[in-house]
């Protein structure tokens, strides 16, 4: 596949993380807010070292549509809420039970299972109070990136895709190539679409702009999530000394697992090449985005 | 305490709750919808046998305001969302752990933690959701409707109080009477408010109308709270065969346990007559909010 042309990824990621580490502080009610322990459990998981790939993807569909990145702080910041709750609650004990993400304790590990639980509440209702603070525009109102973001977050997607997910690690030979898609663009394809449709709306993007922004979501999101299921394969078997990777020992269907090794990455090269050619319309401002889905695919390979 | 006039509160309950009703169940996603556990989850807690008194005060409030009950129907509706959405969390094993709530089995309990979780997550992104579709009015803008729920669903209130009940109930000797009106006001008062708000911002509520539903919120969540307590206090020792109080079981901090059990009755009643009194300028668009009142008060007196 063809190289991005000259752009320079790691100082746009460098300065677009600040700024959305910046409006995510100021976001976050201060550890002295009362109740303090409920304060300190959100911003132990907001501030736990991610990446901020949504939120600095909101920007960059703001920037292809030659928005303010300023005006769309908001809604980045709403969507890394919305991200970082659903992994508190994915990581409860009731769930993944998982006690360790990116080196750091678990938000439930540190402050017991209810204040995570809790944590994890309130920032989705931080989330909507963020997006309710953006004044609109002329093509997408206020209202409008509310459903967004809530439709996106709801049982049809988000929600739904984490209970599919239960469903399927609970008997993983029932999962066939149409409920694989189905999880992938439900845990993580529609909140990255989200992610881009909201900085689409920030710039008062037009319905040809919202479509393109939507079809890189769905390509970006589901070519992610399969560059995942290889990674969790391939470090097993290459990096000597570790335990098998996560997803084959709990024995969860994956790309690889169902469709094998070497389809699987020529599909994530297929819809990497779909995701880059639906940025066409957006000219020279699609710099940032045909980066970060370079980048992306450029985990693996 | 004079009572209310002639006003037929059975008959305006029984319209209401209808209404309420028909609005919840176009809300909710069928159980035929994918995934079909999650929206049974969410339909069983939702249709569980609530009174629906947020909701009803929601439409009564809007009545007061001279407002169209059909339109508020969608914000009523969220409302109950979000309510049922904090019973579902508050009655999971890491919260109160409680298997029954109405004679129904809680939504754990039926299936399973990790859905009732998710279900509880998914009622409050479908709340805003529905807030989001109120076309909103020349004084009060969409945006400010989901700010009002959203804000008070928060860290701040809703789920704040959660946190401050749990500190609450491992150091229950720790609660001094400042500390249990804080939890009272966030867990019952915050969301009774909101729901009375809601109600007047989709009237077009005039700023002296919102404020004395402000006022009359506050005034009946906390004398509702405090008659709650009471409630749990006397039936105990009032109905033999019943096991003790589970306030006093669990030594709780109530109002009767630091104020007293006569001190806590005057303080309903004067609550009470302040609420009523913040609703005169409604004049005679007042007597359902009046009635409910009266109602709450009398559920004890």
């Amino acid at each position: 596949m063809p190289k991005s042309p000259a752009f320079d990824l790691s100082a746009y990621l460098a300065t677009r993380t600040k700024l959305v580490e910046q409006a995510l502080n100021n976001a976050l009610p201060t550890t002295r807010t009362q109740p303090s322990v409920l304060h300190e459990a959100m911003r132990h998981s907001v501030f736990a070292g991610g990446k901020r790939l949504r939120p600095i993807i909101t920007l960059a569909a703001t920037e292809a549509c030659e928005g303010d990145t300023k005006a769309a702080l908001p809604l980045a910041a709403a969507v890394e809420c919305v991200h970082t709750f659903s992994l508190i609650h994915d990581d409860l004990p009731c769930m993944d039970d998982d006690d360790m993400r990116r080196g750091v304790p678990t938000c439930h590990v540190v402050y017991g299972e209810a204040n995570a639980l809790l944590a994890g509440d309130a920032l989705v209702a931080l989330a909507f109070e963020l997006v309710a603070t953006h004044p609109g525009t002329s093509n997408h109102t206020t209202a409008s990136m509310v459903s967004e973001l809530a439709h996106t977050s709801g049982s049809r997607w988000l929600i739904g895709g984490q209970v599919l997910d239960l469903q399927a690690e609970g008997d993983p030979s029932k999962v066939n190539a149409v409920m694989l898609k189905k999880i992938h663009m439900s845990k993580t394809a529609a909140l990255l679409t989200c992610s881009l449709r909201l900085g689409g709306m920030s710039a008062n993007a037009s319905p040809r702009e919202l479509d393109a922004l939507t079809e890189f979501g769905h390509a970006t999101g589901l070519a992610f999530q399969i560059i995942d299921d290889i990674l969790d394969a391939t470090q097993s078997s290459e990096k000597l000394g570790k335990t098998a990777g996560k997803d084959a020992a709990s024995g969860k269907a994956t790309y690889p697992a169902i469709h094998g090794m070497e389809k699987s990455r020529k599909e994530a090269i297929r819809l990497t090449r779909r995701a880059l050619d639906s940025l066409v319309i957006f000219k020279e401002k699609r710099a940032p985005l045909e980066a970060i889905a370079h980048y992306l695919l450029d985990r693996e390979f």
